[in-house]
């Protein structure tokens, strides 16, 4: 990437979530554009209620037109660390408090249009905790074995790429 | 999401890549707004150049500012299948043709943000074939044994999201 030569950087728009950012310049010569989807970065907690149990999310994703299994996630509030957002969102989510949070990865879901990351944590130590009064009304909490996940993987039937990669990692350290 | 009602939809980029749609309603009467980025979708390629050997390519990705090592990949043309992009892309990426591909998985990067989805194949009874005239001086090829990729993806070295869940799902079935 040495030869990219930037000519401009338009900021297309400034969102909620994403902020888009074009830019134009030439790579040796020959014109080039990138379009990139700034996000500030992502959270997803795979949170275990016995040794074998976990906790799901079910819910309907705008975005992709169906309702998902994912482990409980969601995006970083402005400043907020990784490993803050992550208590919030086990306790938003599924109304549980962590006693541990062990960092078990760090991706980029899609690194060819966006710089969202994602941090990964096991949870265990759960002790039920009061649901955030945000609560979400269409998020449906699913117990389910590791294995059965395991085979949700394996089927298609997990499609989110931050469960398959908390499930395989989970899976291979056992 | 029965709740939502779209009072809105609106087109504010529509890219090479991307196209980015903001959809303006309200649930259970509350103001609410989607920002969705649109995609056309991408392969991903795991390349077996014997039972143990696998290529993965080195590349600066603008969007995150780094060099990641990946599998093969790429965004689909308009109106290719999946299975002929897989073909395009080893060719043009790696320079093989594939005596066979197997479907291995199909996930969502970040459904949160994009609908945008990943076919991910296996690659076998590769032929060293022509690289395609538009070959991307920037890509490195490098081919590294399936257990050193798998060390990499512990360690955190390899960070691409389809290349994990490829390189996790192949060990699995070992």
């Amino acid at each position: 990437m040495a030869k990219f030569k930037l000519e401009k950087k338009t900021l297309i728009y400034d969102g909620r979530i994403v902020r888009l950012v074009v830019s134009d310049g030439t790579i040796r010569g020959r014109k080039a554009r990138w379009e990139v989807v700034h996000h500030v970065g992502s959270v997803g907690i795979i949170p275990f209620i016995t040794k074998e149990k976990i906790v799901l999310v079910e819910q309907f994703r705008y975005a992709v037109g169906e309702r998902l299994l994912e482990i409980p996630a969601g995006t970083l509030h402005k400043g907020e660390p990784p490993l803050a957002a992550a208590k919030r969102e086990i306790r938003e989510e599924i109304g549980y408090a962590a006693g541990r949070l062990e960092k078990l990865d760090i991706f980029y879901p899609s690194p060819g249009v966006t710089d969202e990351f994602v941090v990964i944590y096991k949870a265990t130590g759960l002790k039920p905790s009061k649901l955030a009064a945000d609560f979400d009304e269409d998020i449906k909490v699913r117990v389910i074995k590791l294995s059965d996940a395991l085979k949700y993987v394996r089927e298609g039937r997990i499609k989110d790429a931050k469960t398959i990669i908390a499930i395989l990692l989970i899976a291979r350290k056992k």
